[in-house]
């Protein structure tokens, strides 16, 4: 899939916002919804999307809305640091397939990075759907702690 | 370096910023700079920083600061994308060292992704000075061009 293309309505983060697929959720509000990744890079990977838009990457989303997904992203951040206690994290988007974007409705990973685990590694399988609802419960009991 | 602690005013972005130290500017406002990566990831990997802040990494810049940050990163990587034609873009902010941070003052990766490119496999070395200046005017003629 190339930088330039219609939106698709049936790509799997659509259908996770429309109810119709499920998701390990750990945040929404009236702009955006965050949840964990099945396929994660690291530990307590993280994905943010906009809620009321149908872009497919930082080219044809609307300003606004890339403001309050970048919002979220920083107070989201913020949770997993706090949680998790990694050493590091990346905040990464990626346009197009040659940059790795696999879904076309524009998104933002954040990844928990420890020292001595290589960048990436943990990013080949499924994460085990028990590991993902213990991370969604503590990343939920985090986020309700803090309101 | 860890996620936490001083903003060391003596960072190269800071000197930069200062004008203590040269860079390849493409782009400048009242919010933030953008300058042209001499360890490139690939052909015109772009960094966006802003201006008036001591901010080591996401977890303690001001939202308003990360915004404006963000809104340059759009509107620069469609400059990136008009006038070289990847087949990808990767938008990257890399919080501690596990994380990939070097430059502790934060600031946003714009890497431009081409089919058949190994990703990250050009960012061992600096940059010839001469192709630097050359893609340096060409994105500074696109901004102009652009206004």
């Amino acid at each position: 899939m190339s930088l330039h293309g219609d939106y698709d309505p049936q790509n799997i983060f659509a259908l996770i916002l429309r109810g119709d697929a499920p998701c390990y959720k750990i945040y929404e509000d009236a702009d955006v919804l965050a949840f964990l990744d099945i396929f994660p890079q690291s530990r307590g990977h993280v994905l943010v999307i906009p809620k009321a838009c149908q872009a497919r990457n930082i080219l044809d989303v609307e300003p606004a809305v890339l403001g309050a997904m970048m919002s979220a992203v920083q107070r989201l951040t913020r949770v997993v640091v706090d949680e998790l206690k990694p050493d590091g994290v990346q905040i990464a988007q990626f346009n197009g397939a040659p940059a790795g974007q696999t879904v076309y409705h524009i998104h933002v990973h954040i990844v928990p990075r420890w020292e001595g685990e290589e960048a990436g590694i943990h990013g080949r399988g499924k994460a085990d759907p028990e590991e993902l609802k213990l991370l969604q419960a503590r990343l939920v009991e985090r986020i309700r702690a803090g309101d």
